[in-house]
């Protein structure tokens, strides 16, 4: 009855096996309670939405969505993300919890690839929204508990890099107009395609400062002195406020002792469409994608009838765990080997190892094969076998 | 930009809110504490599978799957349940690991309805599967497991109906013959119409002896008392072998100090056509439907060409909350609200009570536009407001 299909998963789909998931539980336990710890709540959404709420409301890609039809031939899709979901309870079964209102959640999302071998098309993240709050404190606490998070997860060295999605913008506009070339460039930086964005830029038909003005826009990159860089490209009062902003928040996160890893960086925009106003990644060493990745979205809950000022953040856990030494922690149960007169001993042995926390595999010797090869799996084997009484643990 | 669907989810699609949440975690994490301390290892698989593996040998109805083509034209079904993905990963990652494997799993599993209003479309189930033991030890564990669990996660009232999938079939199959009738009866058992069946019965030609043995099938229900009813039926050769395997795994079970809550039913019969031996379903007091059900499947290792007795069972977390006393016992955070000039004050304060596993939302006052509105969501709200200094927590 073999099939040619029989062993192989969709495209993008992986198998998380005993080892990773236990690593996996550990950090998102820790990663968990402490965004409880500040009085974040965590819901779950489901996993299937309404392609015309939450798929067009998430700013994913649509090529990226898992759609299908259900019995009444509306299209639903795999939820993308979990901010627009979030969004949507917010303004419906939450409509009357007054702003601001703090959630958390912890989920597979999905973004269907093009093919096998790439990047996960499910992938765990958990993640907080802090919906209602358009202060600076907001975006503060929302640094400092990414910070604070990605710490208790245990990676020591990570840089958080923040930029502006109000300044970059604003910066492109005053040069080039609010046409296509605008979007063509924010491409190339979403793409993080620096060198495409430069090339671009020289092929623009600009006087030289203009040119120049957009060629430095790459090098705002580093600690709080690029903010005075920044300032020196002089972008309208929109831009000035954008810096304003982001000083108001550096003084902030010191207060929280999180500044230490910021690093600003002006050529960040992602491709969230929804974001608004500061936007942020973590990095960890070594790890060439973003461990976690967050903004402000003022708008999205306009488009659920609920309008707020909204922030978020995401922890990536594929890449978070990447991101961890590999040392090998992983904890085996102990075995015990028992035939069948020996039943009640072995079942008392493992009540009281139970009873302590010590995870006891009770195995009866006629329902194994290859004894060699089933004990090799276990650090310890106790044997209970035959009719004699008493300790015969190895 | 509000839209007609702004607010809606599918049929069948649940949000789950944080007092429900927290709950679930919690009976959740008491569940899958005992299952690792009995040596279980906790595994996730992929949220979508091909319909040619798994979604064809989950059992479930295909009207009940979620299905859907990827980019290649390939059919994709969202899991309908564990056993068949598990018994994939056993097959191939796992190829190389000895049997016995015993494996766990705490996963959303899906099957759509027809409408909304009815049964959930996606639900949670956390399971085991212990593949590779052919012996009533094994079917011992896994029914003590399950009973223990259901210990452990608060419920005090249950029962857990033994049913025996061979049993059952050799007794219709000696009577009526291996044809469509049989499937019929089958058909009155799972759906657990026990009037149909037996209206169903009367209609038959058969003898006045035939017909009592099929209506006395429907009394097959109660103490270990019941398997010497059941012998009078005189199945043939299999199903006595089927009586004798229940009978050793009670004293088992009574060894394991489980058998208090075990009764006999014969005319348990699960839809789950992978079954092969004892069926199994656990029923709390005040709840309709199975909190739990598992079995013994002989057969479907087979179809992932890795041949292997198997037994298995799975806990329904939504009705095992349902069936939890339900009192609120919902932990709210605490709430210090701030203005700027106490920022660092409020802080540390958060910091030293967060450190002390206290839960503390830290609000700057103008992030929050209906104070009397946000503070009664918390049970104590602490206020560092103006510029003087010192305790004036509420």
């Amino acid at each position: 009855m073999s099939k040619p299909f029989v062993f192989e998963k969709p495209a993008g789909m992986r198998d998380t096996l005993p080892a990773f998931y236990q690593k996996n539980e550990k950090i998102k336990s820790a990663i968990k309670n402490e965004m409880e710890s500040w009085g974040y709540q965590f819901i779950q959404t489901p996993t299937l939405e309404y392609h015309d709420t939450v798929g067009e409301a998430s700013a994913i890609l649509d090529q990226q969505l898992f759609k299908l039809l259900d019995m009444e031939g509306k299209t639903l899709v795999l939820r993308p993300d979990m901010t627009a979901p979030i969004a949507r309870v917010v303004s419906s079964s939450m409509k009357n919890v007054a702003y601001p209102i703090r959630l958390a959640y912890s989920s597979p999302v999905f973004r269907a690839q093009q093919r096998e071998g790439g990047r996960p098309a499910e992938f765990e993240q958990v993640g907080i929204e802090l919906i209602g709050d358009g202060t600076a404190s907001a975006e503060a606490e929302a640094l400092a508990l990414m910070t604070e998070v990605i710490k208790k997860s245990g990676i020591s060295s990570f840089t958080v890099a923040v930029g502006h999605i109000g300044f970059v913008q604003e910066l492109l506009a005053e040069i080039l107009g609010n046409d296509n070339r605008t979007g063509e460039l924010l491409r190339y930086l979403n793409e993080k395609n620096y060198v495409g964005y430069a090339s671009h830029v020289k092929e623009l038909p600009l006087s030289s400062i203009d040119t120049q003005r957009l060629l430095k826009l790459l090098n705002l990159r580093g600690g709080a002195d690029v903010l005075e860089e920044a300032a020196k490209l002089s972008p309208n009062v929109k831009g000035q406020r954008a810096l304003t902003e982001l000083k108001t928040l550096y003084t902030l996160l010191e207060d929280y002792d999180a500044a230490q890893n910021i690093v600003f960086d002006f050529t960040l925009f992602s491709h969230m469409s929804y974001y608004t106003g500061i936007v942020f990644e973590g990095y960890a060493a070594g790890i060439g994608a973003p461990i976690s990745s967050g903004g402000r979205y003022d708008e999205l809950l306009s488009r659920f009838d609920r309008h707020a000022p909204a922030i978020g953040f995401a922890i990536r856990m594929d890449y978070l765990i990447e991101a961890l030494d590999n040392k090998n922690e992983f904890l085996r149960p102990q075995c015990i080997l028992f035939t069948p007169e020996r039943r009640k001993e072995a079942l008392q042995w493992a009540k009281e190892k139970r009873e302590k926390g010590i995870k006891i595999v009770m195995q009866d010797l006629s329902g194994v094969t290859n004894v060699d090869d089933f004990s090799k799996r276990f650090d310890e084997v106790h044997y209970l076998i035959g009719s004699q009484q008493g300790e015969d643990f190895s």
